[in-house]
């Protein structure tokens, strides 16, 4: 069986795993105070030049997503995000735990428009003082999003700019981070990243490395004791240096890049072979994350030889269901997925 | 520079590293649904020969902690444990941060008697409803302590008891679980924990691992749903087969067991030299960690070659610092600070 | 200027403030034991036809419906309401703030229905452990609602049998629980909230109380501890017994029931003149409150003597409004106001 | 039985009870926003010299308290209190509850110097950023104390000096304020409070009050929203307008102050005729709280004629009991006690 129904479902990319073992006879600080999370943090600064930004490693994406909110919300404010958001949807109300409510805005594409925050946002700040809101502290968003999809540099400056306005944070969950900056078309980089947001991360995980995402808080006052909230929340590694190393090895020469563009090239072709065999795209997605919608019999065919993950059944009676490619996604496993597709 | 300042200094024992290695091509399922922690957890209900138990591997230690007094307890209730406890003094109020007090009692070894925890325990139970009041609801220990002492079992048989009688939950954390069993005079086991407690963990990141805690959940109420609250908090990790491979390298032949015993049997050997020498010890420790009295002038001096932890300073002008061993530690380390403790 | 405004803007029916001046010079236990909290209860109790229900006095409906969540819920659990509801849209995230997640189903009337709790539950219940949800443990809803509907017995228990289905618990706001009762066409009782709900609320503040809701606690498993919820989240009244006294001075002789079946007869008065009117109704509410449309002109004249509550603008340009009468209101302001409504 | 008990057994001072007698034809705005709030408000401003600060009436103490924990503090920061701190000893952990450690220091007359703060405040503050520890961002008083003591001007002035050096708020909780600025030899004022502290506030409940305490918050910063605080926790009354007409009668013609003193007055009247007959007194309090210690026959004679509270046993075997006096007690009630005391 292959799998393509995620995008970490192999261990990590051998240029980590040789840095891991490279590290082997090394001893080092404890708790990310070392000489690889701080070369790491320097490259990172470097790629988003942005001096002034506070890097840290923490080990999973729901841990950086939560503890960001908590860091940086007082008990009465709320964060707004896409209904489809990962922390409105996939992470067990791991937000609300912390006592945020979150304001879902509707969707279609795994996206939301400055147009919609602003409207939400209104109606708490432009009307007077309500104390019976919450008052909307952050926006968060995902690039790319859970539907593959990507924020154009305009979308983003825009969601900005009304962040701005009222004085709300911007926080971008970069879970698939590479694959988002290597998609067809897309405008944004890192670097704009360092600009038009607060916080964001590179994630790791999802992208060649065995686990680990990189926090990058732009916002001078969110830097403030932030060890200590992700101590609090669990998220401070005793081998902090493991994901140091890791995110060494994956900055190194583009090669976090390249890779995760490659997946998204090869995500591509799979979507065009479902094209031309007529079978529907649910969405127009240009990363690594594919949504087509199978016949009963056309799922169950793909079945036999591969692992997707099915995501909902329409009103019609098909299949929505996601082939995701992954850094480790090789040719051949492309070709062979793309030939059976013809086979349908 | 050596390091003798804790025992997470070094990436992972090579059995492990090699494990890791060895599953690069492999794919997994994702979020510890897969074989190796499967066959781990297996191994370890063997181990404690305890079927019925639910095993779950958590990245960190500071996790499960929190995880466990979130997902155990109920809002007006607390913890009762030592003043040195490690969710007490050391992790930024993560349990009082999932809403719940600790109420802390003194000790001087890191170790708390049955007898405390009862007379605690009854100002609540025995004196009829105190509504303003938190309910003790669990008890949480060491093994081995902060200050490298164990429990032995009827001592922890006691501490049982007393949580029978009252209707409160026994945790053990036991983050250096391997090095508690492997010290000198231990008569704990794993099947004694399964049999005394309601959970407790077998630390992996102190102990060989990369990363890794395994948590063993005896109590049947308190497995339910548990995995939500791994998820809610952050722990369920995407590539959680990588905790259980390392496990399974780690319990295979005995491995874990043995590499901590070395590390106790070294570090007795450093608390020995010490004594020779005429230096005061903290205390009575037979595990990995010993604490010793240094003078100002012995302290400098052994810090031109090794890294070792500062505790604190005594009233009479002395310093209390740690000297840790490690499942990495090597016989030559150990005599060549025993030389140097020698020429002091 | 006449307040329609909403149904506490007058300090307590002369019954209830003769009561708290005949106690004046007695004296008695703190905290909600004493001897009027205990009758009140008793007279709950036979009211409700429920001789173990645990009843409590707080102080507002804010407390009762936090503190009730955070005592009934897990932390992986979330509640399930109607988006009108008031602990979704009026209480400022003090359910979140407790850690739970809510979430909202839509309805246009303030009422959700048996088949839209039962299709999100099944979502989490028949389809396997998904660990990345909450689990819905709750079903808040209100009686009357925040629309001034009111559910029928039928409904309720339709309700109930789903909540039973899952496991889940039922909780009605019944801040204004008099009105609901008192609505022509109603087919519930205490007897029957009692009969189909886990736990509920009489609310005072609203029908005729200086302060106070009187809850409710049908299930025996919440009931535990319930004070200490109370009390570690400020519900504990110091003079608990002002509660008590006013909740016999409303129950005696039907007082409360009849006082608030003459506000739902006033506010149908009204509603009558609307409709005589042409005056579109924004919905059809049998008790207080009611909701018309006024245009700009219609509303500018109204105020000029009438204080009442603005709910929203429609896209065509017409005002959403509530006139609102209380256990107060008299039958002379119901006259003048129709009169002016003719004269619109 | 005559209650000595404390200090909320009866309804409210008469100049009160008539205030809300004569509103009761009266109509106001909900939610604390009229004129009897704000009328209260400014005479508070007035008595405080601080024309800047906020003040909010909440129904109980407990809610201020946990309230201002949760505006105030980041969820990485602590409170620092005495032992026998209300918050720490008889809330059932409601500032836990809110994600906040207490950090309770020892004292045995209710009282903490500037020295303990200092010292517990320097351990975070002056020896490096200590991700572990939370860090210490309030200091809580109580005036009167527990024990009945106050604090000295010069006492509170050296604690807001150590506040100040370190960034800590100091709060002050003072359901017993008038006692306290009551006591002979008291050098504090509001005015005092107001200059030295960041918030505290003016019980009412104990004080002549039916319910409510005022809050006054010199600091701007937690001005800042506050009123959602209020909210989220429950703790904005429909009917504010009751506390605020309630302060408006106490705090006229001093009433609030006489009472109170008169109250002092009988306390210490009480306490000297312990002293007289030899009977050992716990502790030395100037206020309306007295604790002496009695034997079994002593208090068992005096259980025959008065409620009073049980407090501890002693290891002698001695009983410490609380007598407590209020502004509703009687020279008739003192005398008769004070005969009682003689004829032990």
């Amino acid at each position: 069986m292959l799998r393509f129904n995620n995008d970490y479902n192999h261990a990590a990319h051998d240029k980590v795993l040789e840095a891991v073992m490279n590290s082997r006879n090394g001893s080092f600080a404890g708790y990310g105070e070392d000489e690889w999370c701080s070369a790491a943090a320097d490259m990172i600064r470097k790629l988003t030049s942005c001096d002034d930004a506070a890097v840290y490693f923490l080990p999973g994406a729901t841990q950086v997503n939560f503890i960001v909110c908590a860091a940086a919300l007082r008990p009465i404010e709320s964060v707004i995000c896409a209904d489809s958001g990962h922390i409105f949807a996939h992470e067990a109300g791991s937000v609300e735990k912390t006592g945020h409510k979150i304001t879902a805005l509707p969707g279609s594409d795994g996206k939301i428009t400055a147009a919609q925050i602003a409207e939400e946002a209104s109606k708490y700040y432009d009307e007077g003082e309500k104390e019976y809101l919450t008052k909307p502290g952050m926006v968060y968003i995902s690039f790319s999003t859970e539907w593959g999809t990507v924020y154009s540099r305009n979308e983003i400056a825009a969601i900005s700019e009304v962040c701005k306005r009222y004085g709300m944070l911007l926080f971008v969950d970069g879970a698939r981070m590479g694959y988002g900056l290597g998609a067809e078309g897309n405008d944004m980089s890192l670097e704009a990243f360092a600009e038009l947001t607060d916080v964001f991360f590179i994630g790791g995980t999802k992208c060649g490395a065995m686990f680990g995402e990189a926090l990058v808080i732009v916002n001078r006052q969110l830097q403030t004791g932030f060890r200590s909230y992700m101590k609090q929340n669990g998220a401070v590694l005793a081998k902090g240096w493991l994901m140091g190393l890791q995110f060494c090895a994956l900055l190194q020469d583009n090669l976090y890049f390249e890779i995760t563009k490659k997946a998204d090239e090869a995500a591509v072709r799979i979507r065009e072979s479902f094209r031309q065999k007529g079978i529907p795209l649910y969405i127009e997605s240009p990363t690594n994350q594919q949504f087509v919608l199978l016949t009963d019999e056309q799922k169950s065919r793909l079945e036999e030889k591969y692992i997707f993950e099915f995501m909902t059944r329409t009103p019609e009676g098909l299949n929505c269901v996601r082939f995701c490619t992954g850094w480790n996604t090789t040719a051949e496993e492309v070709d062979q997925l793309i030939d059976d597709i013809g086979r349908l």
